[in-house]
């Protein structure tokens, strides 16, 4: 069995660390020659418009999956007019298109924040006037860690903000003053049968996923139950295989849908060690039509992402029980380049290590 | 950090598997250009006696390891001038020389069968009258998996074992009638610190390994103490640095020790899964000077070995928590080509699930 990955950054590298065991091979395709998976398995560096490269890609593949969502469609539909590519296409299109992703948030009575396309400056005064400020304004496609964003606070802003994003496509939505930030993991296989993960509770800053917790321990099993149906919604109107990454947001008590991400996701690295089987195993089973592996708990977990800089490893090593992944990427700011797992069998023994894990980092409280 | 090892099997395939997430790299030293760990990482393919392709091999490498026993002592050495190499050299040899090895035993008031080096057939005789039909001839060198071994069960048959093995070193030792063969597998630093994993219950057939379940369900604490103990002693005269396996007997309540291995060893497979830290990170950890991992169990374990042909995937993944392991090798007759591992939180609940895989394995009666 060999997989094609489109993508070669650390969920590629992931994957491929996961399917090895089970006898996989990968190929993967990245615009850079740099890429972290280069070195741990065989990369072809072309342009994603570059149509002979691709072809060579396809040789000898079984099937192709993506590993980031800012691959152009029409990359991933040349794919797929000429073998099998999962997740499917469409889930991908929606999910670079805020917009869209929205509207089948509403179809399928997914409740997310009041939103409206801003196509010119009188849709974000009338939207901001219908919605109630604060507002969000948005670029509809390629934003992602925080990037291609502006908060309107006051109606005063609304030019500036304007200005700073007018020339992409936009959407305004309600700014939601959440309690926690979750995410559910789905993967369901090509005979649609479905596995979760429990909602995980997510910690960013300045954009950026700092930390998260799993299970989330501001969930109630009500809201658990209802967060994972949205996710089933999503996953069956989009005929989906693979693993979905659902964000929502939580609002005295209520959920909203954030985003989806078409991919194994960041929130859920810890699956690796807190999980029967990891994400990354359950996606390849999923695209492979193998059988979906458990997502039983080992017990609490949580993940800090190692940003900007690699702290001494063996500080973080001698942590008891903390797992760490290093993505072989040169380290630059905000740069994701690794993260850390501890798994606890209570929250307690969580908290406890990740207080002592917080220290090995150099995090402030903030993130720890 | 860059580790050099000899040896391009699974062994070393599963080492390469748990160093990359820590952010090491790997250069792979093997005879065969097929090893299985070419498809993950870099394979220098040259004999062990290829001089200037050891000094490629050595550079950039910060330092080398092996996996395999029956790497020629004199390659080892020739390393060992020129780059840290770990564990050290002594262990090796004295594991390529059965006789070195229960000297060694017997030195360390390490209790093991009755033994006695043969060089004619009269020092055979002597032995045998002496210990007691039946006795075990072997090689002193170089068996494995059950080769270079005659069980001599009565008078008549001495002269037939003789011719068989003549011409190489031999030793002969007391046949045990074992209840339980056991292994111990132990982690010792360069500092001399050093953890332990609980003893492993192994059962063998035709001198292969085909099950390992962890903890020994036949081993009282005060054994596992015993048992630990000796690892230990060993661990502490060679000044190890690394995973070192004992290989022990278990008769009447008592402990022999049979053999050791100065690598890791495939009745710790289990630790993948089984245990907060592998043995394969433990030993990267210790090669490279950095903190040792905890080996806390996550439950109770087994492994089974997938030997001679890979029956289907899907069955074997269809089996609740069953975590496939495959290494890349064309089945071959009595070739160990991969492993399962299975962890439950409860005895009982291994049981069932062993029955379970051990069909989804088509495993006879003997090996399930």
């Amino acid at each position: 069995m060999r997989v094609g990955v489109l993508g070669g950054g650390q969920l590629g590298r992931m994957l491929a660390l996961a399917g090895y065991p089970l006898g996989i091979e990968f190929r993967f395709f990245d615009p850079n020659a740099g890429a972290p998976v280069g070195q741990i398995g065989q990369l072809i560096a072309a342009d994603y418009g570059d149509h002979a490269a691709l072809e060579r890609f396809l040789e000898g593949v079984d099937v192709v999956t993506y590993e980031f969502e800012s691959i152009p469609v029409s990359t991933v539909r040349f794919v797929a007019e000429r073998m099998k590519v999962f997740p499917p296409v469409k889930a991908l299109a929606t999910a670079q298109d805020r917009l869209l992703e929205k509207q089948l948030f509403d179809d399928l009575n997914i409740p997310t924040p009041p939103f409206a396309a801003v196509d010119q400056i009188q849709d974000l005064q009338r939207a901001a006037a219908r919605i109630g400020l604060p507002v969000v304004l948005k670029t509809r496609r390629m934003g992602y860690d925080g990037k291609g964003q502006a908060v309107i606070r006051d109606a005063a802003s609304l030019d500036a903000a304007w200005q700073q994003l007018a020339g992409s496509p936009l959407l305004v939505e309600k700014y939601v003053e959440f309690q926690h930030e979750l995410s559910v993991i789905g993967v369901r296989d090509t005979t649609g049968r479905e596995v979760f993960y429990p909602p995980i509770e997510n910690v960013h800053r300045e954009g950026i996923l700092r930390k998260s917790t799993a299970p989330a321990p501001s969930v109630t099993p009500e809201l658990a139950t209802l967060a994972i149906e949205y996710c089933r919604r999503l996953m069956d109107r989009l005929a989906y295989v693979g693993v979905l990454a659902l964000e929502l947001f939580s609002v005295d008590g209520e959920l909203f849908a954030n985003e989806m991400a078409p991919r194994v996701h960041n929130s859920g690295h810890w699956t690796i060690e807190g999980a029967e089987t990891s994400q990354f195993e359950n996606h390849l089973r999923a695209v492979l039509s193998l059988p979906l592996g458990v997502t039983t708990q080992r017990g609490n977990s949580v993940m800090f992402n190692i940003i900007g800089h690699i702290p001494p490893v063996e500080r973080i090593m001698a942590v008891e029980g903390a797992h760490l992944h290093l993505y072989g990427k040169a380290p630059t700011e905000k740069r994701k380049v690794g993260h850390v797992t501890l798994v606890a069998q209570t929250s307690a023994g969580l908290e406890r290590g990740s207080i002592e894990l917080g220290l090995a980092l150099g995090l402030g409280s903030n993130d720890a």
